[in-house]
């Protein structure tokens, strides 16, 4: 196989064509958490990471006394339009305000605030579904706090799925979890499941599904013409052809089987333990795992603090950083804004690659 | 916690007080795999990577066949006393002869040799029980290739096991499986078992017994005078407080507690994640992971050809490269020796920490 020498974080396509993108669209996240603070961090570190333009969807006045209260100096300028945001932000961040109704205490999340974080989302989503804004970067929200004021999504990604087939009646959207770094891009095939479910929940038609949706989006958001897949096994060694667990034989062998018959460069099931070490990285642009840890522990191992969440399935990009509110350390500006970096420049890589291709075809 | 600075490679205690040791055994594995030539090659290399003198356990004509059929230039000298190794070590390498019946080819194992095999594990550990020998290392096997002369052992380790006992009589050793390298030592609490199996195997006696074992080991072979233990959770982010699957909560946690209770440092469960990044590592000496993948994902990850496997709760120090024998890449002197001196250094440093603790106590 041929040896794949750019780094997966980026579009691998996007610099041979450099379009011109919307703004990004960034959620505010809950306010009490770190999401505010680190967007702060991202609009200073702009120019020293090169980041498209962003427009935040959240409370002017939360985001100004974090700034004060964490001794930053960010000039924020509302807007009204996300393309306002484009002209404003190499002076001052950009922000589409809704305000917050009741106090913002770092670390003290409040349920009377939860309307406004679900209006962030879908203002941000209904942006860049009408083409405002290129992507949907999504700041960590706690779910315990939504689901208190009526929320009624397993997430944020199903919640995303759900705004995305209002938008687009009559179809329906399956998301795909992907973690990417510049090392490794890593699908899990089930996700918040306890470890006893996960062979039930392996089938063939979702492992079809599944490499179906990742090969699409790797020639679409990344640039990659020939996507190579790799399986990882479900049980130790694969499997060891049938001696250490049924399924890997029963159910992944023929899934990929079928999967290569239908043109796609797939292979597996592999042993999970060997799958991840730079040599064996080269083999593959995208790996799809069976569980949770299997697919999180060598991508955090590689990265723990550069890792991006990107939802795959939608009609539109959305990527998020890979960790979560931070109550403990929200408001102390200790929090680091790596991943929220990450996922606003890989936003904006595969927005990029989205409009080369759409110029193209 | 303090930050450990020391690689985790080496038996942190053992530079302190340098003994005295008696030279190590090494099997020579299925001489129809990689091992013959990757133990020649860690001769070749045993002053550039300051090795301890070993024995060979082998068959002098076929490693003197071998060494002539990937053309390197390696002096044999057939010993008849482990002790005599040391002696020869700088000069040649000392063979313990224990011939081979039938003809050796690489690449095609042969169940008229194993025999030979079994009596190389035997002889090494004999040599190791008798004191002659510090440690064994041994080279890897093909299980099959061994049952078909009547071997009826799970594997390497659990056979160590069964020699131990026949040599203390009355005594009934658990050998603990744990990988190691300069990054991480982890220890999976059960290896190649179907994924669907594992959770019913994972009790609070078996975390308590690998516990103790591992804390002893730390202490006595790698220095560590304080052991630090990290549980991984079973289930994703360790089941987040029960909701991700039960054990986490009704099996792991009581048992981290009563741990605890008798006095030992260890901690979790935490969510296996997020454990094994490099400032995760400064928080434990080891960790014990539930299962055969959340253990050699990451130790793979970081460090896959450089992998030790060392057998705790034995009444001797033994390590072995951790793969296989290779019968593919067998006979054509490519197979990387990195793993094999990397076993060799190690079972001298434990076997180094084991004299000096012997002579404090």
């Amino acid at each position: 196989m041929s040896i794949d020498p750019a780094p997966r974080h980026t579009a691998q396509g996007a610099n041979l064509q450099r379009q011109f993108i919307a703004p990004l669209a960034v959620t505010m996240g809950d306010p009490s958490g770190i999401g505010i603070e680190i967007t702060l961090a991202a609009w200073i570190e702009r120019h020293q990471r090169q980041l498209a333009p962003f427009a935040v969807f959240g409370c002017v006045s939360t985001l100004a006394d974090r700034a004060e209260a964490i001794g930053v100096k960010v000039p924020i300028q509302r807007i009204n339009e996300t393309s306002a945001a484009a002209a404003v932000f190499a002076q001052a961040l950009p922000v589409v305000d809704i305000p917050t109704p009741a106090a913002v205490l770092p670390g003290l999340p409040n349920t009377a605030n939860a309307a406004a974080i679900i209006a962030s989302i879908e203002r941000s989503t209904a942006a860049v579904v009408r083409g405002e804004a290129s992507a949907v970067v999504t700041n960590p929200i706690a779910k315990n706090v939504l689901y208190a004021s009526g929320f009624r999504h397993p997430g944020h990604t199903e919640f995303l799925g759900v705004l995305a087939s209002q938008h687009h009646p009559g179809q329906v959207f399956t998301p795909v979890m992907m973690l990417c770094c510049e090392e490794l891009r890593v699908v899990p095939l089930t996700v918040h499941v306890a470890l006893a479910n996960v062979p039930g929940m392996i089938t063939s038609s979702l492992i079809a599904t599944t490499v179906r949706i990742v090969h699409a989006s790797l020639q679409r958001d990344f640039g990659v013409a020939s996507p190579r897949i790799a399986i990882a096994g479900l049980n130790p060694h694969a499997g060891e052809s049938g001696t250490i667990g049924a399924e890997d034989e029963a159910i992944v062998r023929p899934a990929v089987r079928r999967l290569v018959g239908d043109g796609f460069t797939v292979t597996g099931p592999h042993s999970a333990d060997t799958l991840f070490h730079e040599a064996s990285r080269r083999n593959y642009d995208a790996v799809v795992a069976m569980y949770h840890d299997q697919a999180l522990i060598p991508i955090k191992t590689l990265a723990f603090d550069r890792g991006v969440n990107v939802t795959l399935g939608l009609p539109f990009v959305r990527t998020s950083p890979d960790h979560g509110t931070a109550f403990d350390i929200a408001g102390r500006g200790v929090a680091s804004a790596e991943s929220l970096i990450q996922a606003i420049k890989l936003a904006g890589a595969m927005a990029q690659s989205r409009a080369a291709e759409t110029l193209t075809a």
